[in-house]
């Protein structure tokens, strides 16, 4: 993994529109090759032909202004890991067995699972909300791509993916929001009931499965069969804003009529990362939501966004031991990423 | 109180010995004047009387350098707080009636009230552990006073008081003590059960009927009647270096089995009291005693522990209001508090 070793992907900027409270835009297509079994339907030299022959199309397509190529069965367990906290692979293709990798481009906007669920994975995930220039440039990627692999398509049905759900455009449409406020005031739920109600779900910063973690919450759409690309975007793109809106609200209320409190916990937090010499990794989430509303809001002003959207990244276990050189065990975890946030905020 | 604004009590300085455990060494004595009727028994005139003679005399003395006189009946509520606060007069004589006061001199060590329970209450407070320098400056003010006032003596019972527990030498020897660690491995119930088998009182911050706040304790003899002075001093000299060694081995334990925690414990307290916008009076003890505990294991270096030992006493609401030149509501004092601290600690 040492090509990313220092880095952390283009996308945890905190630019782009809305970057306040969207932390970034993500989309992903589900393609399979045409003719070939899907992934766990195939046998282990089906998969390694696979993946060779997807790796070659990458590379040669150009997709990837240069491309890093990471083989699974080759990583350790704490670079498959490391992966997973950037948010270049899914938990699966890193628990997953026989031949599978990812090629990412270094700023990490691209990356292309292979033999994940489907044969490919492709995402792309940008700073703030994007949607359109996201799904531009994946349906790029996807159009470049196909000039070389013949996607499995049904007329009928779409695109054929390995599970149901995905058939259709086999896309999911991912924004990542930081609803502190909406959280505080308890009228979260009022978004979660809403949001389910025209079937786009809400899951936590580490996607299917992870819990809704501090208040960072991902909203995709839940379907895609029988709907187009445009229809997902535009539901996207007619909700989101709203959540927008409903969160900034609520901050302005909060500033209006208990401004004193909100000071209080966002400075607690910012002196608890600044000084604690232990912190568990579902504390440093709740400190520095409180931190990232306070530099929002203009309320901290020594700390730029971009540090604290990192700070998500790179306090998680295999970034710690990464830079450790070494298994930490979980209490050294939390010293050592105590000892990590404190020297970057310069603090005791 | 215009006179002591800006200082606070020469003992509160964190010298002498013991001082990383013991904050001060207090001794009073109760005295009252010969054929007067005791201060309960007394009419609005005698009191006045009484108020008028013994303030003159004491006056006269010379015992203090130079003498500072508060006057009860025309002191606001907020003085006679902060009086309080300070050390220099008891609950009693603030929430009294009729002529009464206290004349101190200015470095705070020694407060003589008049008309509490008994004519007078003479106090002698030293920083540190100081029995006998306390008790002979004690002596001495008592043996020059006695030169212009008859004090109620019986042979046989020794000095005549109001309350039948302090007939005898009326001597009480208090000593405050700083036990953090001993609270921290719940080994403190043990030394309050040894203590109070040799007739030990344990208090709190602020004396008798105030609750052991926090981390602070106040050991002191129980009984004075028939025991000598010099009993007294030996049963208080006996035991305090005991509890002074247990709570030191109990700091060493801790330094040793679980460093880490309690550096992340002092850590904390600083990080909060640095940043917090809002603090109660009771949160700001129990993150000051953390404090306290760090300087003086030299964890933290950039506070003294003089600092510490003031904020005792100057974030008091009545300090606090002294301070803002105004009342202030409870949820206003909070943010007041916590603003004084801030800036004193030089935080964000």
């Amino acid at each position: 993994m040492d090509p990313l070793s220092g880095t952390v992907g283009e996308w945890l900027k905190g630019t782009g529109p809305e970057s306040d409270i969207v932390i970034s835009t993500r989309v992903r297509l589900a393609r399979n090759v045409k003719g070939e079994p899907f992934v766990n339907r195939a046998s282990a030299a089906q998969r390694a032909k696979l993946e060779r022959g997807l790796r070659e199309a990458v590379e040669a397509s150009g997709v990837l202004a240069k491309m890093l190529y990471f083989d699974m069965t080759s990583a350790s367990e704490i670079d498959r890991a490391f992966l997973v906290e950037r948010h270049l692979i899914s938990r699966d293709l890193a628990g997953g067995e026989g031949p599978r990798g990812v090629a990412v481009n270094p700023s990490e906007n691209v990356s292309i699972m292979i033999n994940e669920e489907d044969h490919l994975r492709i995402q792309v995930i940008k700073s703030g909300l994007q949607t359109r220039p996201t799904w531009n440039r994946i349906d790029r990627i996807d159009d470049t791509i196909e000039k070389s692999v013949s996607y499995a398509f049904s007329p009928q049905l779409g695109y054929l993916t390995a599970c149901p759900t995905n058939v259709g455009t086999a896309m999911r449409v991912s924004v990542m929001m930081h609803l502190p406020a909406l959280v505080i005031t308890k009228e979260i739920e009022r978004v979660f009931y809403a949001v389910s109600k025209i079937n786009l779900a809400v899951r936590g910063l580490f996607g299917e499965g992870s819990q809704a973690a501090s208040d960072f919450f991902q909203i995709s759409n839940q379907i895609a069969l029988g709907r187009t690309e445009e229809q997902i975007l535009q539901t996207i793109e007619s909700v989101i804003p709203n959540v927008v809106e409903y969160e900034r609200r609520s901050r302005d209320a909060l500033l209006k009529e208990s401004r004193a409190k909100l000071e209080d916990r966002v400075w607690r937090a910012y002196g608890i990362l600044k000084n604690a010499r232990m912190i568990s990794s579902e504390e440093t989430m709740e400190k520095l939501s409180a931190l990232r509303l306070g530099v929002n809001l203009g309320l901290v002003r020594d700390v730029d966004i971009k540090t604290v959207n990192e700070f998500f990244i790179l306090t998680q276990p295999a970034h710690l031991q990464k830079n450790a050189h070494r298994i930490l065990e979980p209490k050294e975890r939390d010293a050592v990423r105590a000892d990590y946030i404190r020297r970057k905020l310069g603090g005791g």
